[in-house]
């Protein structure tokens, strides 16, 4: 990290603030120039950067590595493939994953799981609860419409999955579906995050409306600290000021 | 809502527009201008305006009505003053509410406790289940905590809230604070709003970082749709291109 | 457009608003509902909907018909193809404009031009004028740099263009762009839109930085109202609360 | 400055990056960390960082100071007060500026400054050249408009201001305010900035409504490095996804 200092800071204030991070395991290096001091920290130590901030005599504090570690292309190089039954995720291939937003009837599920086996999609979905921003509208099945989900994707032969709104429902869903789905709304439901992590079942991850891509990559990272090893992020668009669109789909995240 | 029909309608889809509306008991009038043609229909009934969109012949479904209902001033014309012990939160008095961002030991909580009365606000807070940002930050001492924020609450005669996190703890906490807190990562976590709003004790509810205003009362119409009449709406900032500061206080939302 | 009246909206009030609407062009119809009252004000007048809020019983105005007109798909239902010397911008070839950010010297841009017709660009483009964020950034060579990009652009064939950045250069620029350019920061520089408008040249119009569609297709009707016909839209991402990236590229902007 | 450099970076890299800071009048000092390499680099020039990102071996560069000079508290620590006749603004009164948004008539300008006066206003305001979102709505009155507010200020004995919005405009409405205006909508229309600023007559910059608080406050550097020492910084509200409120009032910018 970079801690720069105010200008009048005193002697005896630098000395603490350099105890501070020496304590800490970090490596520190003054440098003083026309117009500023600074302190640059290195070290492997991740502490939380306000303790740093609060210290006499400090002005700002600026990160240099990224938060997340497991999330990160530093740990592992190469291009995450996520195996579900006999299909992939991440290759060369795009993979589309369809079904209706919500399951409503045995009968039409099944219908539309075979409309998307002869789509071509690799996944079925189905939403069984339905996180609504009304609270009269439609709350979905429940675990009767991850049976008719679940059977519907075996008639067709594809791996199934649909959304997780609690933790009260990561055992039941277990038996139901081949991969997790968390939601916009609840990518930083940090309990869910962890509840489902454990599992170290395949999660979709869709990105908050407001997320920044290092809050998303930091859920990401909630998820495989505690089990999941395979987490497929899924750009569903952010919110900006325009009204003419639902959602601005940011194309370029995907580069990161 | 206002339904405005493609230029090129033809006259049975129009009918079945109208049958499709009256069935679900909307008054229909017809408007036909040089530009365009819209149907007004009025009425008590809430629908889902994207079943209309769907039906061919129509152009766009404009809502009349806010989505809300016991959230609005339309049903309850008079300022909500919010009762908690013997303190008000909604009246001319703007009450404080002060304490440590998390409970870190039980003699810390006791002196911040003094502290914070002393100083003259009305509630004690502090967290005992943080919802942090990264996995590897302290994420709080639990009930343990809770248990130390009633004891100083008690202590210096203040009521207490504390975040709640996870359906699960909805009972558990039950025990320990006045007013439960909602934070902004789970505005729309409707699962929890649902299992707090049953509780029918006071709520505190955090406003989304990227949540409109309507969203906000939506989620206020969730807890009180299941039982609360009692919710705190707590503006705390929305998120901006803004990076001088780290969250933009929406202050006209408090009008609204 | 729809006015929705108070619901304690007098008799009289209601006739004014009519008169009000009568008068000017406007067919009124009534629709009472249990919960509301509306009119539906349809007709060819394109009034400023502000004069009609601020009349006394009314509520709430609520347009129906896009601002725009010559920009708008209803007046001219087919692809814009821009013709500029024998190249087309708009039908079936993607055309890539390329060059230097700001024309450095006349060597390096005759280099770059023909570096960018030797990778298949169909327009050459170079910054004389550089609307820098900073006073004390180089704001581009002016004048000189124009001579020395059409020079580069005539000993490569191609068509040039660049970006003007006030309304004094307007006749002075006809001599040497084939189109101009209007950069984010300008877009509604109405006063430049109007003046490059009047010279009948294609315009390249990049879209305001915090811009709406709609506003992006305002400015163009700008421009076309002034004497252009040929106004291509330049998507470039953006501003929204992400900071990895510079700007979001709003991609379901070119589907509008 | 901060350069981090890439975890691979050569020998050779490193001493390039070193030379072409030192040549720039930067000390460097080097910081090896376990997990990083850094350089810190600190001296009073200032250059684009963007000509650093690209040198070989550059993984990122991270600015310490703030680009703006003039407009920062660093070169003059006392709040700014700006005298226009014999009022001021920036001091413990807050003062109020009112009037129409457009100037419509000489005797309706009257009446208005008469009560804008009577309201305890200390300065007049009336739009001459209106920088309409639509090129069909009205566009002032132009010089005519001035001349009107100007003579109805001189008989309430306040002074005026008034939006300017074009470069041409500059000399001819120095006859007439007292203070130039320079709406959201231009505030990075550099061209007008500069020639603003030449008049060093004072005034009024609104923040543009996606303009981050370091580019307002490069706005006003524009303005000062061109002549003018007396800038009102006026902020308007800046644009979100919130749409019950026209603007987002950014209440957090005026700390800064």
């Amino acid at each position: 990290m970079i801690v720069i200092l105010h200008k009048n800071v005193t002697k005896a204030q630098k000395a603490d603030i350099r105890a501070f991070l020496e304590d800490r395991g970090f490596q520190v290096r003054e440098i003083v120039g026309e117009e500023e001091i600074i302190f640059g920290a290195v070290g492997k130590s991740r502490i939380d950067l306000r303790a740093v901030e609060v210290l006499e005599g400090v002005d700002k504090v600026i990160p240099i590595s990224r938060p997340y570690k497991l999330a990160s292309r530093e740990l592992k190089k190469e291009d995450t493939i996520v195996q579900v039954g006999n299909i992939k995720i991440g290759g060369n291939r795009v993979g589309a994953i369809a079904g209706p937003c919500a399951v409503e009837s045995r009968e039409r599920m099944i219908d539309i799981a075979q409309a998307v086996a002869a789509a071509g999609a690799v996944m079925l979905r189905g939403g069984a609860f339905k996180p609504r921003t009304s609270p009269y509208a439609f709350q979905g099945l429940g675990e009767k419409g991850l049976m008719y989900l679940k059977e519907a994707g075996e008639k067709v032969g594809l791996p199934v999955t649909s959304e997780i709104v609690s933790t009260e429902y990561v055992d039941m869903m277990l038996d139901y579906v081949d991969v997790y789905q968390i939601g916009a709304r609840n990518m930083q439901n940090f309990e869910l995050l962890k509840a489902v992590g454990r599992t170290g079942r395949p999660v979709i991850l869709k990105r908050g409306l407001a997320a920044t891509i290092e809050e998303w990559l930091m859920a990401a990272e909630y998820l495989m600290a505690h089990g999941t090893d395979d987490v497929i992020l899924c750009e569903r668009g952010i919110r900006t000021f325009e009204t003419y669109t639902r959602n601005t789909l940011d194309l370029s995240a995907i580069l990161w």
